[in-house]
């Protein structure tokens, strides 16, 4: 049995969460794994709050450069959030040769290149299950699990925030501004929610699926992201009875060797198992050449559930470094298995579009004109009866690339009959 | 880059899914981990049938003894099925210190104590993903992913077969026997089924989990168990209208430190991701102390599926070679943490109950006598109607001892106006 001996950086929320797992299960852990992780040293700027966790005299310290320093810290576990301080922290402890755990996915999604590049020149390495999926380890699952198979694709419901919200606006029947509100006061989303709500969360996340499947570091900008702002009771109503849910969805695809990286509203099947992830849960389902399809479920995050997988992480490390086998398994080997990225205009896919229009004779034959004329075929439209003179119309399509939507779209909009921006979102007819 | 020389044991549709997997792969893999998984030797009784796949001249035999015995196998992949000579095969491994893969559920519940002292004792390993859940990584999961974590309870539908024929009672309307007929002539099911329908497979792999997640080696003899023969079209309709769906559900509980290993015909919520697990898919819903609920969903079986999982297995001791680390996991620690087994007649659940009745006053009334008698409630109760003398009742109860359940039912069996052995099932209310 073997200690490892944690420098934890960061005693916020998940921080604290990390030292009452280990002190409430680290015996069972040292039991089943031979590693009994201990918390050694942890810096934070805060060293007065209570986190509702006791930890030893001059365990608790302001300086996370000392605590990098430490000979009594075997492995750096990185909780700081951010990207600036994160960086330094992690690149200080890799030039050491200490080996990383982070729950960060913006720092990964940002600088992964760089880090895991340092990770290989000072043979050391970084561990990140945390920051895809919460608790569910399902980065353990695609570079261990699944790595005989080609991964086809990857769909991901990412983000706890949006789904929650989501799912509230239908188990609640209200508007997403409302329920947002809510989420804020209850504390499951941030007082600036853009990360969340406007995808680049979503996006880091997939950025890093992606990366790791098809062997090149890809980047949030690499993503293309629409959040769920313009999603409203309405459509996850009239999706609802075309037996579709509406879940902010990343889609990675290896189309003939071509990379599709995006974030959106998309409509799932109401029978499909990512269709019924709800409130904070995530998803990732994963279908491989070999396996078939697979899917990962579980919190995305919190306390608890991140806890549960920087844990993980730290046994991982502490039975390589009993072994004396660092670097066993390649953090990130650069093996670029794929073409190129698709250009986000030339995605193909079907779309749900919401018109508001006039509620006039021939309004409808000018919209599916503009769509026919960009090769745009409808599969379902309904047209709402209302006694405004504004009524909304939702239109499911068949097929079509993004560019010919974008354009019809554009053409739409300058028609004196339709009264607001219209809404795009896709529609993904997984099993 | 390391290779890695399998030498093949059992050469039939998995073992040849195996040889595919590594010509096609072998690149990616290699790429991706270091690990070049090369098929060295293939041993099998029949060295003439076509399997689809090319292999080397020299690569084929007969002899599995001298296939071990070679100095151009690195890891030994058992395929064989059985229990006999599987178990001559891995003893004979083991004590050569070469590290075993294995898919063989039925002789890791039943020697797996044994085997698993002998590679220690020879500093070697067993790796067995594919035992459970066929292509899902969810050994990989309860071992290293959720080491952080007291297990609370496992719900699995660990059986393709059982779950294919039950969800195809429900989507066709039609009953069992003719369902397995058909299973039968497609494939799906063995000409002698008994292994599958009558649960033994299931409380073969829930007592694996069991094991790996209590720290005890549990047998299938440990497992309370009942197939599938008894589910008719009637109760799948009957739990259908309730919002249930009746699946073949491993159940293995911590309940105060003592541990409930049940397999039984369940009925589940209908909104429960569980509930939407179809066809041949399996899924493992682990509950944990840190993470909460978390679940993994694949196909359980098949050629693919199977092969998925022994080459991460491969790639996994591959790894530990080429890092001189081997039994960096313990394969099998034992901690035994639990303290003891719940008496299957001391288990609490609630039931559905299923009786075929005289159509005469009173019957109703003498049999929720007789329920209340052992202090089982009961929270509903439909009895069809039917131009038959003869008429089924069926009951849902709250929860009660099974003990309690087996006395009342003795007790209705021998009232005259019970026409047919009653059937009971269980209900588990999970989320």
């Amino acid at each position: 049995m073997k200690q490892i001996k944690i420098g934890l950086i960061g005693f916020g929320t998940v921080g604290a969460g990390l030292v009452e797992t280990v002190q409430k299960n680290g015996d069972l852990i040292a039991k089943r794994s031979g590693i009994l992780p201990v918390i050694s040293k942890i810096a934070d700027l805060d060293i007065v709050s209570d986190r509702g966790v006791t930890v030893a005299d001059g365990v608790l310290g302001t300086d996370a450069m000392a605590l990098i320093d430490s000979p009594d810290v075997d492995v750096v576990v990185e909780l700081v959030g951010g990207i600036t301080a994160a960086r330094q922290f992690v690149t200080t402890a890799l030039k050491q040769g200490k080996p990383v755990v982070t729950a960060n996915k913006a720092l990964l999604a940002t600088y992964g290149d760089e880090l895991f590049a340092l990770a290989r020149k000072h043979q050391t390495e970084i561990y990140f299950e945390a920051s895809v999926g919460g608790g569910i380890p399902c980065i353990k699952a695609l570079r261990e699990g699944l790595v005989g198979n080609r991964i086809k694709e990857i769909y991901g419901i990412l983000n706890g925030t949006c789904n929650y919200i989501l799912t509230t606006m239908e188990t609640d029947n209200t508007g997403f501004e409302v329920v947002l509100k809510a989420a804020q006061e209850a504390g499951y989303a941030e007082a600036n929610p853009s990360m969340d709500v406007d995808g680049l969360d979503t996006a880091h996340k997939a950025a890093l699926l992606a990366s790791l499947v098809y062997g090149k570091w890809f980047t949030a900008a690499d993503v293309d992201v629409q959040g769920i702002r313009e999603v409203t009771l309405n459509d996850i109503c009239y999706a609802d009875s075309l037996g579709y849910r509406i879940k902010l969805l990343a889609a990675i695809k290896d189309i003939d060797g071509y990379i599709q990286l995006s974030v959106c509203p998309s409509l799932i099947p109401e029978s499909s198992l990512l269709g019924h992830v709800n409130g904070v849960y995530n998803a990732v389902r994963v279908a491989g050449d070999v396996v078939g399809t697979t899917l990962y479920y579980g919190r995305g995050a919190g306390r608890e559930a991140t806890s549960s997988a920087v844990v993980a992480d730290v046994v991982d490390i502490g039975l390589n470094l009993l072994g004396n086998c660092s670097n066993r398994l390649p953090a990130f080997p650069v093996f670029e298995e794929y073409k190129g990225l698709i250009a986000s205009d030339e995605v193909v896919s079907r779309y749900y579009l919401r018109l508001q229009v006039a509620d006039q004779p021939g309004t409808l034959a000018i919209i599916s004109g503009i769509l026919g004329k960009y090769q745009i075929s409808i599969a379902s439209v309904t047209q709402k009866e209302d006694q405004q003179l504004s009524v909304p119309i939702m239109i499911l399509t068949h097929k079509a690339k993004v560019s010919a939507m974008r354009q019809a779209i554009e053409e739409i909009s300058r028609e004196k009959s339709i009264h607001a921006a219209p809404v795009v979102f896709r529609i993904e007819d997984l099993a």
